[in-house]
């Protein structure tokens, strides 16, 4: 087609702005670029703020300097921040230049907060009230505001006093039913619930999931109001941090996606095998030093796969137990040591349990006591190790300043190996020593 | 302390129930119990609408019939129906039969929709105007029933036709704002978005994070509206689905946590031990196909644990990006296909690139080419299998009409093991029978 038909562009922009990045999404680069640049300024730049993070910075790569500027004044000022982020630093800051000089500052004020902070997430449009106004006058302001600007849903409206600060909080609801002549401060709620800008986003999600609000306000080190999160802002940072834990933990980018294009799949995987590749080294090596005692004793090996299978699978358990409630905030500071006691108890219930078991099973699988006894001893010891590293490396890597989930099923997995290799090869060679 | 402090308990109903229900979790049983009973019924039912799903039940047995009628008579009908689902079928029966008829009728229509649909999350409390009403007496309708019945934050009013249908929405700021005697057929929205009570719980929050809405109308099989579902209880069900599945994966339930006490947890894992125990010893018959191989070339043995933990880590991370996207929904029907080429065609580029590092690095630590050849082309073909199992098995419990994540990871890691097992023995075996 040599172009996109006008009717269907009609159709477009009639669409939410979500429907639309969908379709662009599903298109090649190419004409999804094209598509773009087709499109009415407030509906590219509508679609644009809705579009998948990963597939922003090729898209917005094919934009001028003075189009981007454009698209930007047409957002509420989060979306387009949102989108500044997704730039090089020095388009950035062209774009920053290009832009009228106080909706530069706007931007430049709102990019000072970190991303994954309350600051970095919230919308810093909000209507204040003041406790001296009358319900009468609360609404002429919100109608006055309402022909202003094209804003989205609010259900809470905020009152500060002379320095900004907030003191109060009113529903929109009571807005409707109070009788107009009665003083918002009468009406007010004083005992508000707030985030502070340097919260971190996880923490902002916590709060909307708990105390069930639709909108939860932003206060500065002064206890300023500088802006609003939504809960369903909250919901898409929720959602997207509960998933990127899942994907650390096996050593994937949190972007990571089923339909990711084959390279860059490819070019993010391959360094964290390499890091798997190493530490299963360590592993080999463990064996390596048992190598006389297989060789002497070749059924020592058919056994090894149980050994590693059921320690990296226990210690798998315990780890995502530890990564989620670390994720979601439900572990308090004294908490990790009566996790560490409680993994360990279940280790070693389990490794009693399944060591019995396991004992048996290759007892009559192979008909040799003593092959019985052994791996059912070292699967008691390997499951133990498995509640004890499930614990250590999460904890460990938080200690480091690094995030609890990554990696750590590779360092787990490895440690359980390591462990499960020693004591059953290790119990192996000393059987053999003592009946030689 | 025979009895817990009165000042205390004052303190307590005067904080956000969900902080109370936090107080009360990490109480011994006994204490929460008897804390419980002292609490005004108002404050005490809240909190135990806000108490975590897994120490509901203890909590609820401490409660004879008629007081759970009390309790249950002060919640919100979705809260009380909530907790209503966590009492054994018998109390629940007894429960309704203790309430007034109308309010028992209202709870068993709740009752009807499956607890993870939205029918199941639903409140069904709503305003509901019709087009002809002027805003004043929409204003007028939201006043009285403000003071009826002390309800939860509202951002939406609906507007329904004489059927009960859905016609359009109005936002609460369009009543503060629009002329008193406007029609609200004029100023309604009548392209709205809605949820039917037949949906997914899951498909419901994918709604409320598209869109970014507020609430989101609940529509039953003729149109009519039944309820109202609000952003943040979306977001509880979305990080809660999402933790879900990382622990179905491994083989845990989705309610334990880090801090469950320790029978519970082992008598929750072992079984899934077993099942892991089960395919363990499937992927150690296989070596033990080789065992004469072993036995005479036992360098084999050292590298068993190389080919199991890249397999094992490899499958992990295409199993984790398909479990995401499924249960995020942003797979759709015709994609299986295309993930399963991309992820086959990542574990084979992987599978080369790592096949030829792990080539060189098993000759430089052994000297010995024929095993680096062995083992490079051992992985090729294992972490391609891995690509192949990490799409499959998701796919094929999905096709059981099984949740793709319950058990995942075992299986994958057993196909991941199996395969790798035998193309690295089996090529062993070849390679010692052509060199003899």
């Amino acid at each position: 087609m040599p172009n996109a038909p006008i009717p269907a562009l009609d159709e477009l922009a009639k669409l939410h702005p979500a429907d639309v990045a969908d379709r662009l999404q599903r298109l090649p680069h190419a004409e999804a670029g094209a598509l773009l640049h087709q499109l009415p300024d407030v509906t590219a730049a509508a679609a644009l703020a809705e579009v998948e993070r990963e597939k922003l910075p090729e898209l917005l790569a094919d934009f001028s300097i003075a189009q981007l500027a454009r698209l930007f004044q047409q957002l509420p000022p989060d979306d387009a921040v949102d989108l500044l982020q997704h730039l090089p630093a020095r388009r950035r800051r062209e774009v920053l230049t290009a832009l009228p000089p106080e909706r530069a500052a706007e931007f430049k004020s709102l990019l000072r907060h970190p991303e994954d902070t309350a600051g970095g997430i919230m919308d810093n449009r909000f209507i204040a009230l003041r406790d001296q106004m009358t319900v009468e006058a609360a609404r002429e302001l919100l109608r006055a505001r309402a022909e202003q600007e094209r804003r989205e849903d609010v259900a809470y409206l905020y009152v500060t006093d002379e320095q900004e600060r907030l003191v109060g909080i009113v529903s929109l609801r009571d807005l409707v039913f109070r009788r107009a002549e009665r003083r918002i401060g009468e009406i007010m709620n004083r005992d508000v619930k707030f985030l502070r800008a340097t919260d971190d986003q996880e923490q902002a999600a916590r709060q909307f999931e708990r105390y069930h609000y639709l909108g939860l306000p932003v206060l500065d080190d002064e206890d300023r109001l500088i802006g609003v999160v939504k809960a369903s802002d909250a919901l898409a940072i929720a959602r997207r941090e509960a998933t990127e834990d899942m994907q650390l933990m096996v050593g994937l980018s949190g972007e990571e996606r089923a339909l990711t294009p084959w390279p860059r799949s490819v070019k993010r995987r391959v360094p964290w095998l390499c890091v798997n590749l190493v530490t299963a080294f360590g592993a080999a090596s463990v064996v390596g030093l048992f190598e006389d005692t297989i060789a002497r004793w070749t059924l020592l090996a058919v056994f090894m796969p149980i050994v590693a299978g059921m320690g990296g699978n226990a210690g798998a358990q315990t780890l995502t137990v530890i990564i989620r409630d670390l994720a979601l905030g439900e572990l308090s500071p004294g908490d990790g040591r009566r996790a560490l006691v409680k993994e360990v108890t279940v280790g070693v219930m389990n490794g009693l349990i399944i060591g019995v078991i396991v004992g048996f099973a290759g007892f009559a699988w192979k008909g040799d006591p003593w092959l019985g006894l052994i791996i059912g001893c070292a699967m008691l010891l390997n499951l133990a190790a498995a509640g004890l590293s499930g614990v250590l490396v999460p904890y460990g890597l938080k200690a480091c300043k690094v995030d609890p989930a990554l990696a750590s099923s590779i360092f787990v997995t490895t440690i359980t190996d390591v462990a499960g290799f020693f004591f059953f090869l290790g119990l192996g060679a000393l059987t053999l020593r003592w009946l030689a």
